[in-house]
Protein backbone atom coordinates (compact mmCIF):
# COMPACT_ATOMS: atom_id res chain seq x y z
CA UNK A 1 0.00 0.00 0.00
CA UNK A 2 1.21 3.20 -0.75
CA UNK A 3 0.50 6.72 0.77
CA UNK A 4 -0.70 9.29 -0.91
CA UNK A 5 -1.03 13.34 0.10
CA UNK A 6 -3.53 14.63 -1.73
CA UNK A 7 -2.85 17.55 -3.96
CA UNK A 8 -4.92 21.22 -4.69
CA UNK A 9 -7.73 20.43 -7.57
CA UNK A 10 -7.46 22.71 -10.10
CA UNK A 11 -8.81 22.72 -13.72
CA UNK A 12 -5.31 22.17 -15.42
CA UNK A 13 -4.23 19.28 -12.91
CA UNK A 14 -7.47 17.89 -13.48
CA UNK A 15 -8.00 18.47 -17.58
CA UNK A 16 -7.07 14.79 -18.19
CA UNK A 17 -10.23 13.57 -16.49
CA UNK A 18 -12.80 15.76 -16.66
CA UNK A 19 -13.50 18.74 -15.82
CA UNK A 20 -14.01 21.43 -12.10
CA UNK A 21 -17.12 22.92 -11.80
CA UNK A 22 -16.24 26.61 -10.12
CA UNK A 23 -16.99 29.82 -10.32
CA UNK A 24 -13.99 30.80 -12.40
CA UNK A 25 -12.32 33.26 -14.52
CA UNK A 26 -11.39 31.02 -17.21
CA UNK A 27 -15.46 30.16 -17.54
CA UNK A 28 -17.53 32.26 -19.87
CA UNK A 29 -19.05 35.09 -17.98
CA UNK A 30 -22.65 36.32 -19.22
CA UNK A 31 -23.97 39.20 -17.31
CA UNK A 32 -28.07 38.27 -17.09
CA UNK A 33 -31.11 39.13 -15.11
CA UNK A 34 -30.75 42.61 -15.33
CA UNK A 35 -27.51 42.98 -13.64
CA UNK A 36 -28.71 40.64 -10.59
CA UNK A 37 -26.82 37.42 -12.16
CA UNK A 38 -23.61 36.23 -13.19
CA UNK A 39 -23.89 33.23 -15.44
CA UNK A 40 -20.51 31.13 -15.37
CA UNK A 41 -22.02 29.26 -18.64
CA UNK A 42 -21.19 25.07 -19.51
CA UNK A 43 -18.79 24.13 -16.99
CA UNK A 44 -19.16 20.25 -17.65
CA UNK A 45 -19.04 18.36 -20.36
CA UNK A 46 -22.17 16.55 -20.13
CA UNK A 47 -21.99 13.16 -22.05
CA UNK A 48 -25.09 10.80 -22.50
CA UNK A 49 -23.20 9.04 -25.56
CA UNK A 50 -25.31 7.86 -28.60
CA UNK A 51 -27.38 4.82 -27.23
CA UNK A 52 -30.65 6.37 -25.66
CA UNK A 53 -29.06 7.70 -22.73
CA UNK A 54 -30.57 10.88 -20.97
CA UNK A 55 -29.04 13.30 -18.63
CA UNK A 56 -30.50 12.16 -14.54
CA UNK A 57 -30.15 14.54 -11.58
CA UNK A 58 -29.52 12.69 -8.11
CA UNK A 59 -28.63 13.62 -4.80
CA UNK A 60 -26.18 11.60 -3.11
CA UNK A 61 -25.60 11.54 0.82
CA UNK A 62 -22.28 10.10 1.20
CA UNK A 63 -20.31 9.56 4.44
CA UNK A 64 -16.49 9.52 5.14
CA UNK A 65 -14.25 6.79 4.56
CA UNK A 66 -12.20 6.76 7.84
CA UNK A 67 -9.06 6.56 6.95
CA UNK A 68 -9.42 7.12 3.09
CA UNK A 69 -7.76 3.57 2.45
CA UNK A 70 -8.58 3.56 -1.36
CA UNK A 71 -8.93 -0.32 -2.57
CA UNK A 72 -11.93 0.14 -5.27
CA UNK A 73 -12.43 1.91 -8.44
CA UNK A 74 -14.90 2.29 -10.43
CA UNK A 75 -16.00 3.41 -14.16
CA UNK A 76 -18.88 4.65 -16.53
CA UNK A 77 -18.19 3.74 -19.44
CA UNK A 78 -21.37 5.12 -21.17
CA UNK A 79 -21.47 8.71 -19.92
CA UNK A 80 -19.76 11.27 -17.78
CA UNK A 81 -20.69 12.05 -13.82
CA UNK A 82 -20.72 15.09 -12.60
CA UNK A 83 -20.58 16.03 -8.73
CA UNK A 84 -21.41 19.18 -7.09
CA UNK A 85 -21.06 19.63 -3.29
CA UNK A 86 -23.67 21.03 -1.15
CA UNK A 87 -22.90 21.45 2.34
CA UNK A 88 -19.85 23.29 2.60
CA UNK A 89 -17.35 20.87 2.68
CA UNK A 90 -14.24 19.55 0.81
CA UNK A 91 -14.10 15.88 -0.50
CA UNK A 92 -11.04 13.81 -2.32
CA UNK A 93 -11.16 12.87 -5.84
CA UNK A 94 -9.19 10.30 -6.75
CA UNK A 95 -8.61 9.01 -10.30
CA UNK A 96 -7.03 7.55 -13.06
CA UNK A 97 -6.95 7.71 -16.72
CA UNK A 98 -9.43 5.54 -18.99
CA UNK A 99 -8.17 2.44 -20.57
CA UNK A 100 -6.04 -0.26 -18.67
CA UNK A 101 -6.22 0.89 -14.74
CA UNK A 102 -2.90 1.60 -13.82
CA UNK A 103 -2.33 1.60 -9.95
CA UNK A 104 0.63 3.66 -10.19
CA UNK A 105 -1.61 6.62 -12.72
CA UNK A 106 -4.10 7.25 -9.70
CA UNK A 107 -3.98 11.09 -8.94
CA UNK A 108 -5.81 12.00 -5.24
CA UNK A 109 -6.89 15.21 -5.34
CA UNK A 110 -8.69 17.79 -2.94
CA UNK A 111 -11.84 19.22 -3.65
CA UNK A 112 -12.85 22.46 -1.87
CA UNK A 113 -16.19 23.27 -0.87
CA UNK A 114 -16.99 25.38 -3.95
CA UNK A 115 -15.92 23.10 -6.45
CA UNK A 116 -17.44 20.35 -8.38
CA UNK A 117 -15.80 18.07 -10.36
CA UNK A 118 -17.43 16.30 -13.94
CA UNK A 119 -15.91 12.81 -14.63
CA UNK A 120 -15.54 12.05 -18.39
CA UNK A 121 -16.93 9.21 -19.99
CA UNK A 122 -14.67 6.29 -18.86
CA UNK A 123 -12.46 7.56 -16.67
CA UNK A 124 -11.43 5.77 -13.33
CA UNK A 125 -12.22 7.04 -9.71
CA UNK A 126 -12.98 6.22 -6.72
CA UNK A 127 -16.60 6.53 -5.37
CA UNK A 128 -17.53 9.17 -3.76
CA UNK A 129 -15.02 11.00 -0.62
CA UNK A 130 -16.57 13.18 1.60
CA UNK A 131 -14.97 14.28 4.27
CA UNK A 132 -15.33 15.72 8.26
CA UNK A 133 -19.37 14.69 8.04
CA UNK A 134 -22.35 13.11 6.11
CA UNK A 135 -22.64 15.34 3.13
CA UNK A 136 -25.09 15.42 0.14
CA UNK A 137 -23.67 15.67 -3.42
CA UNK A 138 -25.52 17.34 -6.67
CA UNK A 139 -25.26 13.94 -9.08
CA UNK A 140 -25.34 14.43 -12.72
CA UNK A 141 -25.34 12.03 -14.98
CA UNK A 142 -26.83 9.39 -17.25
CA UNK A 143 -29.51 6.77 -17.33
CA UNK A 144 -30.52 4.52 -20.22
CA UNK A 145 -29.93 0.94 -21.67
CA UNK A 146 -26.65 -0.90 -21.58
CA UNK A 147 -24.00 -1.48 -18.31
CA UNK A 148 -22.59 1.79 -17.09
CA UNK A 149 -20.43 0.76 -14.49
CA UNK A 150 -17.34 -1.44 -14.12
CA UNK A 151 -15.27 -1.86 -11.02
CA UNK A 152 -11.90 -3.15 -10.02
CA UNK A 153 -11.01 -4.28 -6.69
CA UNK A 154 -7.51 -3.47 -6.09
CA UNK A 155 -4.74 -6.21 -4.69
CA UNK A 156 -2.65 -4.73 -1.27
CA UNK A 157 -0.15 -3.16 -2.94
CA UNK A 158 -1.67 -1.25 -5.42
CA UNK A 159 -4.28 0.03 -2.87
CA UNK A 160 -3.50 4.21 -1.25
CA UNK A 161 -4.00 5.39 1.98
CA UNK A 162 -4.87 9.01 1.33
CA UNK A 163 -3.10 11.12 4.20
CA UNK A 164 -4.93 14.31 5.34
CA UNK B 1 -49.39 46.19 -6.95
CA UNK B 2 -50.57 43.27 -5.04
CA UNK B 3 -48.31 41.57 -1.63
CA UNK B 4 -47.83 37.82 -0.90
CA UNK B 5 -46.57 36.07 1.81
CA UNK B 6 -44.34 33.25 0.05
CA UNK B 7 -45.30 29.72 1.08
CA UNK B 8 -43.34 27.13 2.02
CA UNK B 9 -42.11 24.64 -1.14
CA UNK B 10 -43.69 21.82 -1.05
CA UNK B 11 -43.32 18.67 -3.92
CA UNK B 12 -47.22 18.84 -3.32
CA UNK B 13 -47.55 22.28 -3.91
CA UNK B 14 -44.93 22.58 -6.92
CA UNK B 15 -46.04 19.40 -8.84
CA UNK B 16 -47.48 22.06 -11.43
CA UNK B 17 -44.89 23.88 -12.46
CA UNK B 18 -41.88 20.99 -11.69
CA UNK B 19 -39.87 19.05 -9.32
CA UNK B 20 -38.52 20.24 -6.07
CA UNK B 21 -34.75 18.15 -5.72
CA UNK B 22 -34.50 17.37 -2.37
CA UNK B 23 -33.50 14.52 -0.66
CA UNK B 24 -37.13 13.13 0.83
CA UNK B 25 -38.65 10.01 1.74
CA UNK B 26 -40.76 10.31 -1.63
CA UNK B 27 -37.45 9.57 -3.80
CA UNK B 28 -36.48 6.17 -4.53
CA UNK B 29 -33.54 5.39 -2.37
CA UNK B 30 -30.38 3.07 -3.40
CA UNK B 31 -27.37 2.39 -1.74
CA UNK B 32 -24.73 2.27 -2.94
CA UNK B 33 -20.81 2.42 -2.53
CA UNK B 34 -20.68 -0.47 -0.53
CA UNK B 35 -23.24 1.36 1.91
CA UNK B 36 -21.28 4.76 2.66
CA UNK B 37 -23.67 6.43 -0.29
CA UNK B 38 -27.20 7.02 -0.34
CA UNK B 39 -28.67 7.52 -3.41
CA UNK B 40 -31.85 9.73 -4.24
CA UNK B 41 -32.71 8.89 -7.55
CA UNK B 42 -33.60 10.76 -10.77
CA UNK B 43 -35.06 13.73 -8.73
CA UNK B 44 -35.80 16.31 -11.96
CA UNK B 45 -37.02 15.56 -15.37
CA UNK B 46 -34.38 17.22 -16.87
CA UNK B 47 -36.01 18.64 -21.02
CA UNK B 48 -34.02 19.44 -23.28
CA UNK B 49 -36.60 19.38 -26.25
CA UNK B 50 -36.31 17.49 -29.26
CA UNK B 51 -35.08 20.23 -31.56
CA UNK B 52 -31.29 19.08 -31.05
CA UNK B 53 -30.68 20.63 -27.45
CA UNK B 54 -28.29 19.22 -25.25
CA UNK B 55 -28.17 19.33 -21.39
CA UNK B 56 -25.48 21.90 -19.60
CA UNK B 57 -24.41 22.90 -16.61
CA UNK B 58 -23.85 26.33 -15.05
CA UNK B 59 -23.40 28.55 -12.16
CA UNK B 60 -25.26 31.48 -11.53
CA UNK B 61 -24.67 33.96 -8.98
CA UNK B 62 -27.24 35.93 -7.88
CA UNK B 63 -27.38 39.36 -6.02
CA UNK B 64 -31.08 39.64 -4.27
CA UNK B 65 -33.41 41.91 -5.47
CA UNK B 66 -34.36 44.26 -2.65
CA UNK B 67 -37.48 44.78 -2.14
CA UNK B 68 -38.42 41.69 -3.89
CA UNK B 69 -40.80 43.71 -6.37
CA UNK B 70 -41.53 41.14 -9.18
CA UNK B 71 -42.34 42.80 -12.57
CA UNK B 72 -40.58 40.53 -15.22
CA UNK B 73 -41.52 36.80 -15.72
CA UNK B 74 -39.92 34.55 -17.87
CA UNK B 75 -40.43 31.14 -19.73
CA UNK B 76 -37.91 28.69 -21.74
CA UNK B 77 -40.24 27.27 -23.99
CA UNK B 78 -37.41 24.38 -25.36
CA UNK B 79 -36.44 22.94 -22.25
CA UNK B 80 -36.41 22.61 -18.05
CA UNK B 81 -33.98 24.82 -16.19
CA UNK B 82 -33.20 23.63 -12.81
CA UNK B 83 -31.70 25.84 -10.23
CA UNK B 84 -29.70 24.15 -6.82
CA UNK B 85 -28.33 26.33 -3.68
CA UNK B 86 -24.75 25.55 -3.41
CA UNK B 87 -24.21 28.14 -0.05
CA UNK B 88 -27.00 27.02 2.58
CA UNK B 89 -29.37 30.35 1.83
CA UNK B 90 -32.88 29.78 1.47
CA UNK B 91 -34.39 31.47 -2.06
CA UNK B 92 -37.92 32.83 -3.37
CA UNK B 93 -39.57 30.69 -6.62
CA UNK B 94 -42.45 32.69 -8.07
CA UNK B 95 -43.99 30.65 -10.94
CA UNK B 96 -47.08 30.82 -12.66
CA UNK B 97 -48.65 28.16 -15.35
CA UNK B 98 -47.65 27.47 -18.74
CA UNK B 99 -49.63 29.60 -22.00
CA UNK B 100 -50.89 32.55 -21.64
CA UNK B 101 -49.57 34.30 -18.72
CA UNK B 102 -52.10 35.73 -15.63
CA UNK B 103 -50.92 37.47 -12.98
CA UNK B 104 -53.54 36.31 -10.67
CA UNK B 105 -52.04 32.65 -11.02
CA UNK B 106 -48.78 33.89 -9.74
CA UNK B 107 -47.63 32.01 -7.14
CA UNK B 108 -44.74 32.32 -4.79
CA UNK B 109 -42.56 30.44 -2.76
CA UNK B 110 -40.01 30.28 0.05
CA UNK B 111 -36.98 27.27 -0.66
CA UNK B 112 -35.16 26.16 2.49
CA UNK B 113 -31.32 25.74 1.20
CA UNK B 114 -30.79 22.31 0.80
CA UNK B 115 -34.17 21.98 -2.10
CA UNK B 116 -33.77 22.63 -5.85
CA UNK B 117 -36.45 23.15 -7.96
CA UNK B 118 -36.54 22.45 -11.84
CA UNK B 119 -38.78 24.50 -13.80
CA UNK B 120 -40.62 22.23 -16.81
CA UNK B 121 -40.50 23.59 -20.20
CA UNK B 122 -42.92 26.65 -20.57
CA UNK B 123 -43.31 26.94 -17.35
CA UNK B 124 -43.53 31.26 -16.27
CA UNK B 125 -41.15 32.07 -13.38
CA UNK B 126 -39.23 35.45 -11.81
CA UNK B 127 -35.41 35.38 -12.58
CA UNK B 128 -33.32 33.33 -9.61
CA UNK B 129 -34.39 35.21 -6.19
CA UNK B 130 -31.34 34.97 -3.53
CA UNK B 131 -32.38 36.47 -0.26
CA UNK B 132 -29.87 37.12 2.66
CA UNK B 133 -26.45 37.63 0.04
CA UNK B 134 -25.13 37.20 -3.09
CA UNK B 135 -24.99 33.27 -3.75
CA UNK B 136 -24.16 30.77 -6.25
CA UNK B 137 -26.89 27.93 -7.65
CA UNK B 138 -26.00 25.28 -9.42
CA UNK B 139 -28.08 25.49 -12.76
CA UNK B 140 -29.29 22.56 -15.47
CA UNK B 141 -30.73 23.86 -18.30
CA UNK B 142 -31.05 23.50 -22.14
CA UNK B 143 -28.10 24.82 -25.04
CA UNK B 144 -29.17 24.11 -28.62
CA UNK B 145 -30.42 25.95 -31.50
CA UNK B 146 -33.36 28.10 -31.56
CA UNK B 147 -35.09 30.99 -29.23
CA UNK B 148 -35.35 29.32 -25.76
CA UNK B 149 -36.44 32.10 -23.67
CA UNK B 150 -39.72 34.87 -23.57
CA UNK B 151 -40.15 37.76 -21.39
CA UNK B 152 -43.12 39.47 -20.32
CA UNK B 153 -43.34 42.89 -18.17
CA UNK B 154 -45.66 43.07 -15.90
CA UNK B 155 -47.79 46.73 -15.80
CA UNK B 156 -47.51 48.40 -12.37
CA UNK B 157 -51.14 46.55 -11.33
CA UNK B 158 -49.57 43.44 -12.08
CA UNK B 159 -46.41 43.91 -10.12
CA UNK B 160 -46.22 41.63 -6.82
CA UNK B 161 -44.48 43.01 -3.99
CA UNK B 162 -43.27 39.52 -1.61
CA UNK B 163 -42.76 40.39 1.86
CA UNK B 164 -40.89 38.53 4.18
Amino acid sequence: MREVIPQPLTADAFAPFGEVIEASDRAEQIAINYGFTTRFNDLADVDVGDEGGRAIVSLFRARPLDPPRLKIFERHPLGSQAFVPLQGRPYLVAVAPPGGFDPAAVQVFRAAAYQGVNYRKGVWHHFLLALEAESDFLVIDRAGPGENLDEIDLAEPDQILVRP
